[in-house]
């Protein structure tokens, strides 16, 4: 064992000057500690012999510190296993919060925030947004997740890193990682990249926010999709853009009514391949329409393709970025959804002529990401495990949805209608507007039901009503039940 | 063995409406996926039996299509491993970077980026950013590094994960977490602080990043030390900040100079416990002093502790945060220097009265932080590695400053002059203003050797000249010859 002692040593000052002995100045340290809540109820303290070396004292005055401590109730000892703070001292003094060393808080002055900082929204508390289970948008199938593969490459890559991927301070990220994602995305994306093109990021969020600090200033205009994801628009609200609204319908974004409301936007932001939340895939012709709109005035486009590895009734749709000859395309990926969120990874695919741009605002804002996951990946795809697991999950998710999408029909008939479940994890339902869906997602989550209310998707006022429902989560004979849940909250409103 | 094939399956359109056969479809659509460098020499291809299932035609249609594949030498098929895209294709069918579907590129319109993205400073491609070694600053002794332990953490937090841990979004990050960083810091750096005010973040960097766009609007005034932290200047700058820079001498920031300068600053940014670069720690007098101007002028401080662990010739320094008691610091921690600077972990503890508008920034720029060190770090705190790695870095350090001090004594004499030794793992020289601290670092680093010139950390022109040398991961008996070699590097420029 290391002969270095486990426990941390408090802040304890002695003053070698002072007329007071040192065995007092370390029990009242050691008091004031415990009456100021620096040093709390039940914690352990360091051993005399130990606390003695830290603070250069003989143990001798730390025995007699200590022995005080005990004897007024401060400290408790127990044979074998050290030294505590005694977890029954008096409430009065161990009060959290009560002033700094016994004085009372002065009158505060001014606290100034920045204007910009109020731009940021506040964090909604809404219960939907922290469920676990039915129909929780944005959750895969944990419980289908390989960890026995990933723990091995885990551990891995931890038992004995290698000096050199340690200290990867690479603002794109590692090169094997951004390897495989090329390889990845030229063969099941039709993406046009290259590994310098790639900058790894914590997730289509960061992705997000590097790409509007590259690309826009307060005011500039760019197009969001109506109805459409909020998370992108908090970004872009932040960056103080002007948001333009333009409606999706069933070939996606309407790039006509976008060049009639504001044919000089900096940019537009889209998700092509299962547009979110109504779940539709952009046509051709639309696409075509976008690229050649950015073409013709400058504009950059953000493709958002954040669940485009799941589609159930016909091959893959291929990116938008493949299309574009002007690479005018930012290309936007996560691994939240094919792997799990809370790894907290994603790329870009950056035009060339923007990467050093995006390296600069990425390596401002946290230098460069972490290592491990980004080994762990790679090899996760070299090996072969990424595409069967796409694989699987495809087949799961797709009974998942037949399963949802038969039972809501069964419940509902005709007065839910479907959209958007040819894709990815989730559907969106509508229904009639005299119904509040904001009241059904409430009343839901008190039946164990994470539901998102469709009409916060919009920015205008003439918002759709209805649900987002995921079933990446859910399993196949957990849905009827949870569709009776929904009847039944839908039913209470 | 699971029955998905583990390749990933090339974007190929088949249309069954055109006159075109289904097999001479697909032979074309590979063929073209190949020449335009979608599929690479070398990669492996889908099996003839998985490439049908994808796309839907028999299996005898992709036979014939991958039969004229191989036989004109775009495939290679090799028995037993699969079928691959030929490595030994001419050059031209491949060339990486030629035009899109064989169409050139059109003339490209503007490409306008925001003016904010102007601010951010591109990256300094210097070497002694990047090597691994004698003297590269920041760098901890990876070698001493408790691998063993560590690792069977991350293997027990990633084998059977639980479903909540992994689900875990909140932008403050894991409560078990915060809760050992605040047992740490209340008991080792007399931090005032509960687990609702600790919010987790990527490290130093963003930490600055978050804490600038909720304290600053662009041309708010900020004190920067002079010398300072380039990277925290960065950030700032990006906000657009004016940085006002405010010298530092051996009892750290130079407070009445600031309030002359500029008394209605929002914030200053310190490092009290061990000036970045020259190693001083603020005196008591100075900690007051600073104190006494944010509270009369309703200004903030940010406190960035970033290697305030080891201390050498005395006990720790307690943070200033701990002296405030009016909440009026932010106080900025690490992982990357007790731990390593890959985890990208660190830590802010923020006053109430700002937590929500923090989690308003952090929201927006990446949700959460990732979930595996956090859980795993939070272990090796509670189970005493953390101090006990601490105690055993700080011997460690101490004896190879030691060394270092010596040597460099013994080579230079009283050429250089040695500054903020007795912390922390890096130390600062200064020479002669006629040499140049830059062109010593460019000559080193052809040598192996990593130093930061210390003019680069200066924002006016009358820098000091010298160069900070890290000493965290250099062996005691590398040392002599790593001082030769910057004797050898000076005395050649």
């Amino acid at each position: 064992m290391a002969k270095g002692s486990s426990v941390l040593t408090p802040v304890v000052t002695v003053d070698r000057g002072s007329s007071q002995p040192l065995h007092s100045q370390v029990y009242r340290s050691l008091r004031n500690a415990i009456s100021t809540g620096v040093l709390r109820p039940g914690q352990r303290v360091p051993s005399s012999r130990a606390m003695g070396i830290e603070l250069n004292v003989s143990r001798i005055t730390i025995l007699e510190a200590y022995g005080q401590l005990l004897a007024e109730g401060y400290f408790k000892s127990s044979r074998g296993a050290g030294t505590f703070v005694s977890s029954s001292l008096p409430e009065y003094l161990t009060q959290v919060g009560r002033p700094v060393n016994g004085r009372t808080p002065r009158t505060s002055g001014p606290r100034p925030v920045a204007r910009r900082a109020l731009q940021f929204p506040t964090l909604p508390m809404t219960p939907w947004r922290y469920g676990l289970g039915a129909f929780a948008v944005h959750q895969p199938a944990f419980e289908e997740f390989p960890y026995a593969i990933w723990s091995r490459l885990v551990t891995h890559h931890s038992k004995d890193p290698n000096a050199h991927a340690i200290h990867c301070i690479d603002p794109l990220g590692s090169r094997r990682f951004r390897e495989a994602i090329c390889e990845y995305l030229r063969t099941a994306r039709a993406v046009h990249c290259e590994p310098e093109q790639v900058m790894i990021v914590s997730g289509s969020q960061q992705a997000l926010q590097i790409t509007a600090n590259v690309l826009f200033d307060p005011g500039d205009a760019v197009w969001m999709e109506e109805p459409g994801y909020l998370l992108a628009r908090n970004v872009f609200t932040a960056a103080g853009c002007c948001q333009i609204p333009v409606p999706v319908d069933d070939q996606g974004l309407n790039v006509e009514v976008g060049v009639t409301r504001c044919p000089q936007a900096r940019a537009a932001y889209v998700t092509p391949s299962h547009q979110y939340p109504l779940g539709s895939a952009m046509s051709a012709g639309r696409r075509l329409q976008l690229l050649n709109w950015a073409q013709r005035n400058g504009a950059w486009i953000i493709e958002d393709d954040y669940d485009s590895e799941y589609r159930f009734e016909s091959a893959p749709i291929s990116s938008l970025q493949g299309l574009d000859n002007e690479r005018r395309v930012i290309y936007i990926g996560t691994f939240s959804k094919v792997l799990f969120a809370s790894l907290r990874l994603g790329y870009i695919v950056v035009p060339p002529d923007l990467v050093e741009r995006f390296s600069a605002v990425r390596h401002a804002m946290d230098i460069f990401p972490p290592y491990l996951f980004q080994e762990v990946i790679a090899d996760f795809m070299r090996e072969g495990h990424f595409a069967r697991h796409i694989r699987r999950m495809r087949q799961l998710y797709s009974e998942r949805r037949m399963v949802l999408v038969e039972q809501l029909r069964s419940t509902f008939g005709n007065t839910l209608e479907i959209h958007g479940a040819e894709a990815g994890m989730h559907l969106a339902v509508t229904f009639p507007a005299e119904l509040d869906d904001v009241a059904i997602a409430e009343r839901a989550a008190e039946l164990g039901l994470w539901l998102f209310p469709l009409s916060g998707s919009y920015m205008t006022k003439n918002a759709r009503k209805g649900l987002v429902l995921g079933y990446g989560n859910v399993a196949a004979q957990a849905i009827p039940g949870a569709v009776e849940k929904l009847r039944t909250a839908i039913a209470s409103v």
